[in-house]
């Protein structure tokens, strides 16, 4: 291994998630207290704050707020979503990335984000590669939607099912307490991959949970959805119900897709109000009283649920990130493996090539969902359980989430 | 006072709280325990379970089941919203409530809930009296909308204000993630009272709150909540609001109530979308990026985010109903006074009319909220903190919440 001396740059983005920050924190100290690295920069909506030359200066900060970023929810350093352009194409943002580089004397890049941000860093990383400029890239992976490739499961996967399960553990019994019964439909955030929505069914294996649970692996069909709610509410006089925000019928529409034309940076269609669509729909057929029930922002922010697990994990994946780097690694995402020891569930990193993971999709196995197509089976659940386990220590002030509060000060 | 052996019934009415199972466990665990309350009787769907003579023998249930009651959301014995007649125009139910009472000789009933709640119990109790069949009646306080009169504070409110002050805290940190800026709208529970979403206030006291907050005890105005929106948007780039689901205009009508039309047993109209409504408005005038969130259900079973002052409380309301009662005491209310020890908060159990309590609502006084009537005064930050002191002891099965499990056995 060749010694490389120089600063570092971590950047967030993506979608935030509940502990995102634990990831920031494992690369931040990490990289903080390694001699090879000379300065650690966080840059300021991701990959924007490079371009725009909004760096902070993490060695400013006090330790103890950089230790609460462990249990402080959403990007810290701010996020973005920004498509690079292919280099060959227009290169007028790497080569702005590299003038930022040499200036700050940069030869580590982490990269904390999901599909897009992978595509990013690898980007990046080839660029280096191509003009000769000797700067090791890694990739820290994070996404709710647990959709990345190569990897056993994602940070912020675990706190967010953590924290839908339990909420549909808790709407379970508010939403049948009249003797007049009722459909409540709970919409759960994953575009195309499921396993969001999936671990709602994790409340339904501790016995309080909804009866279907509807993933976007497989197609829609409104009218054996109509047909499953209305046989589950004459049964038992109340029926609850999980969607994934991406549900979508066979020719590939997205069900809420009436609702909404707005898309995000990417491209991708904005989602939401699904919950109230379906319920309106249910309540036209049945007449039943309904409820739409959309977790929104809370479930990827609920960092006062979070998993003692995912915190320890995302923490990890960070530290791993600077030590690979400083090792001699370059041009890899960190990922998990897991294994066992004595019975009990454990996880360790491996290392996957940037090219591999940027842009592919990992959805919940078709055989892990049921044939009725409203359910998941068994080895989902044996899969999420050991990811959500622990209750991390929450510092709080009168009872109040005590998050970290940064000085970001920018480098000049 | 003069000693009675009997049989003693509880009821849960109206919306549930996440600790309303906690008052349970006062009059139930205190009640089987007492020497002169031969059975202890719960209702199943408050009155409704005596009109239809289902009742369950709590005797029968397991001890350690139920002392989960106080951690278990939702009303375990089933709620119901019941508008019982005048006795002096239709008396029908309050004949056959007689006649189920005599049949299990019942001597004491429990009733829990909000205002319409303590009409119900108000008018079985003056009936009782009526047609001197002796009956002790005591009522015991719930409600998150925190608005019954006389006394200080409700049980249920608590917990409810801090699920949604820690969710705001949350939410603010992720709705501020990009430098694309947002404007984002929580809706929240309330409906002529705006307790609720003031609370949303205590966010914003920790530093990570709403910039504005409306409350239904003061007239909506479109066009000043439009301004007041833009003015912060373009200062800070970004936005928060908490409104109260009751916000109003002058003329009385409900802002959401274009959106349904829809009513609940009690003739109230059924509101919710809210939120959106609101961020479509904001939308098409500033052009933002806008989200509504509506904290629905959330809000009121989040008993992983309940207040142990208010556990506390709302157990010691329902020990104080029985205890009042077999001392011989009736026709009142368990209230609650707010008094200081050594500069600690304290609360004390008061007694109050039945007959004063019912259909009387307690609004936020017009001098906690501020002169713009976009927020709350510190006096209202004052008075909810202590409430929401406390983390519960929780009990989880594999890292999910474990409620009680009832077996409700119906007595013969």
């Amino acid at each position: 291994m060749r010694e490389l001396k120089g600063a570092c740059i971590f950047g967030q983005s993506g979608g935030p998630t509940s502990v995102i920050n634990a990831s920031a924190y494992g690369v931040i100290d990490t990289a903080l207290k390694n001699p090879n690295i000379t300065a650690v920069y966080g840059a300021e909506h991701g990959i924007k704050g490079v371009l725009n030359d909004r760096l902070f200066d993490m060695g400013q900060e006090n330790p103890e707020e950089l230790a609460l970023l462990k249990y402080t929810p959403s990007s810290a350093l701010g996020s973005c979503r920004y498509k690079m352009a292919d280099p060959d194409v227009d290169d007028t943002d790497y080569k702005r990335i590299l003038e930022i580089f040499k200036k700050y004397g940069v030869r580590y890049f982490f990269y904390n984000g999901g599909n897009d941000s992978m595509d990013t860093c690898n980007k990046i990383s080839k660029y280096m590669q191509k003009v000769g400029y000797e700067c090791r890239v890694m990739g820290v992976p994070k996404t709710i939607d647990n959709d990345l490739y190569g990897t056993d499961h994602c940070p912020g996967f675990a706190s967010a099912a953590k924290y839908i399960a339990t909420s549909c553990m808790e709407v379970y019994h508010d939403a049948r307490v009249y003797d007049t019964g009722m459909v409540c439909i709970i919409e759960i955030m994953g575009r195309h991959a499921g396993w969001l929505a999936g671990a709602a069914a994790l409340a339904t294996a501790y016995g309080a949970g909804p009866d279907l649970v509807y993933l976007p692996e497989v197609d829609f069909d409104m009218e054996q959805f109509l047909s499953d709610v209305e046989r589950i509410y004459k049964e038992k006089g109340n029926c609850m119900v999980a969607v994934s925000e991406g549900i979508h019928y066979a020719d590939g529409t997205f069900v809420s897709e009436a609702k909404t034309s707005a898309t995000d940076g990417f491209g991708h269609a904005q989602l939401g109000g699904l919950a109230s669509l379906l319920a309106n729909v249910v309540k036209e057929r049945t007449g039943a009283k309904v409820r739409g029930i959309e977790l929104s922002l809370l479930q990827r922010c609920g960092a006062h649920l979070a998993s003692e697990t995912d915190i320890e994990e995302s923490f990890m994946a960070g530290k791993a990130a600077v030590e690979n780097a400083v090792n001699g690694i370059t041009d890899k995402m960190v990922g998990f493996e897991r294994g066992e020891e004595d019975g009990q569930y454990v996880c360790r990193t491996k290392l996957l090539d940037l090219s591999e993971v940027a842009n592919t999709e990992k959805k919940v196995p078709l055989d892990w969902i049921n044939e009725t197509h409203n359910g998941v089976k068994q080895p989902f659940i044996d899969y999420v359980l050991p990811l959500i386990q622990g209750e991390p220590p929450l510092p709080k002030q009168d009872s109040l989430p005590r998050f970290a509060q940064l000085k970001k000060v920018l480098v000049k």
